[in-house]
């Protein structure tokens, strides 16, 4: 099977091309996490606090003192921001060149106390906790008004791109909206001037009626393998119903991301073994002049939706991928599916 | 240091962050190409040609046979190829959703007879002839209608994407013109727009007058670590006068393109040591009804300048460059160039 199959928001084309390996054993991966670890030196252990800078925010035992032990969640700056908190943005020219101050903030949030806690043994309870932070934080960072963007994502693994061990995901907040964002932003206005309709509702009702590509859903949320997936395994998670914003999901909506997130993760173990993987949440950018929602994004909020993207690192990007923007995928997203619908796995 | 800076054609923006490593050393590569390998069993190698499919193309000696020893270059049909060569694109709906059959070429190109030697240690002489190899296959997948687009591109090492040894390229043509291609033909086209100026001509007159970011040039060709790099020591060389199609090249520019790769790739293994990379070549699309040049980009030979974008493997992508499309370089072109600079090396 060579298919060329277009993605309805971005407008990428992927090629879905099955000659090479495609099934679970030919990805399966034997991944050692922990591999040469020594907790004594992971500075994001309880009872190391002082090992990192202060923290920003900590779900705490009532009564625990701040950057001390008694934590759940912890939320720190990263010891080395990619972009910096302090100062203006100053864009300017340099010859024909386009530059501005690297401003913005750079956040972790250390998702337990235990060094060998991997997001996917976490208890539900605890799990829930993590999506709430992830809530909580990108509301804060969200009233900077120097700040166009706020990105929550997770490297699991050093090919992941993560230098710890220790379970951890990132925020990082932009002065600028990202690239991708903006291309989902375009796609899902063109839909919507064309048929008054949110795309994401519309890929929700036509993955629920083709059922080919669901791999678990609950009552606020759904997760398919997407139609054009750039990816072996990839999973797309979205809300069943029209939510432009991270920042306003309720309670409901976090644990039922969280329990989704947990299942997938642990059919992901199931079919292809312990594997190094990313996720990131897409969610509309703050309203802000900077980033020109208000302008360029007027009706933003009928027709983009925030979702969960995640995917195994199990397949290398090469030189083709990086000359076109388009991706070679040996795995069709409805065998993908298939295969982790059949792994039963428990919600605990 | 932490700026941001724009991709003055892709209009991307890259983060410059300093804060983690950043010098040579810190990135310095031991990788060892031929570890494991077994020249025995190697598909590629003089004398095995029976392994692969028959070939399409060779630089022979006179009067020896095809498929058999006596070769300097061979051109054959991937065996595993990512898209078909027969049938027709028969592009349809499925729903919201758009596909189309997996039509196009995939070839490899073995550029030495020995399995031992990699492109940055073959002769001069010999390289001119991989080149030109490029530029004789380009222009003769260029002839199918079917195609729209045709890409050459490397990918050396295992994390680089290559899964064999045996120092080979590869060629895809491609039904649709890729992403990034697009996005570099529209960003031109805007500043042809502006200024009736090629933005690559207007590229390298300010790298030439600023001498920042040079790593070598000779009578046709500058190489330059970009502006915007998306990656630490990432290399472009681009021809000095306006050239849109490398269909067309010149034997004086091929040569000078060969030398320059020669040198740039062994400045690379001087500074980092044996690494992993990629690169590919960029050129303006087929002019065929398919590739839509005629349609929407006419007057593109007057501001498209085709070009080799080369970078080593020795960073990683995470979550945060899925997630946004941008990157993040710990090393600042300047920098990078200026090292590069510093390494001297034998053409030969």
């Amino acid at each position: 099977m060579r298919e060329l199959r277009k993605d309805p928001v971005l407008g990428r084309w992927v090629i879905i091309s099955t000659d090479r390996g495609r099934r679970p054993q030919d990805f399966h991966a034997d991944y050692d996490h922990f591999a040469g670890f020594d907790p004594q030196h992971d500075p994001f252990r309880e009872g190391q606090e002082h090992l990192t800078p202060p923290e920003i925010y900590a779900v705490r035992a009532k009564g625990s003192e701040p950057n001390g032990p008694g934590w759940q969640v912890r939320v720190i700056p990263n010891k080395y921001p990619a972009l910096g908190i302090e100062g203006d943005l100053n864009p300017r020219g340099y010859g024909l060149y386009d530059r501005m101050n690297g401003v913005g903030a750079h956040e972790v949030i250390i998702e337990s106390p235990d060094p060998y806690m991997l997001l996917s043994d976490m208890p539900l309870k605890h799990l829930i906790e993590v999506f709430s932070t992830f809530r909580l934080r990108v509301e804060d960072l969200s009233r900077d008004s120097r700040f166009a963007y706020v990105l929550v994502f997770k490297n699991h693994g050093r090919d992941a791109g993560a230098s710890l061990r220790h379970s951890h995901s990132q925020i990082i907040a932009t002065p600028i909206v990202p690239k991708r964002v903006l291309e989902e932003m375009y796609g899902a206005q063109e839909h919507w001037k064309n048929k008054r309709r949110s795309i994401f509702v519309d890929i929700v009702d036509q993955e629920l009626m083709m059922q080919e590509r669901i791999v678990y859903q609950n009552e606020e949320m759904l997760a398919i393998c997407p139609y054009a997936s750039s990816s072996p395994f990839e999973i797309h998670i979205l809300p069943k119903r029209q939510r432009s914003d991270f920042r306003k999901a309720s309670a409901e909506e976090l644990s039922a991301l969280a329990e989704t997130v947990q299942v997938c993760l642990r059919k992901w173990r199931g079919a292809l073994g312990p594997m190094q993987y990313n996720f990131l949440i897409h969610t509309a950018p703050n309203d802000t002049e900077l980033s020109g929602v208000r302008q360029y994004f007027p009706m933003l909020d009928a027709y983009y939706c925030w979702h969960l993207e995640m995917f195994p690192r199990i397949a290398q990007t090469a030189g083709f991928e990086w000359g076109t923007g388009y991706y070679i995928n040996p795995t069709p997203p409805e065998d993908a599916a298939d295969f982790l619908r059949g792994i039963k796995v428990e919600i605990s």
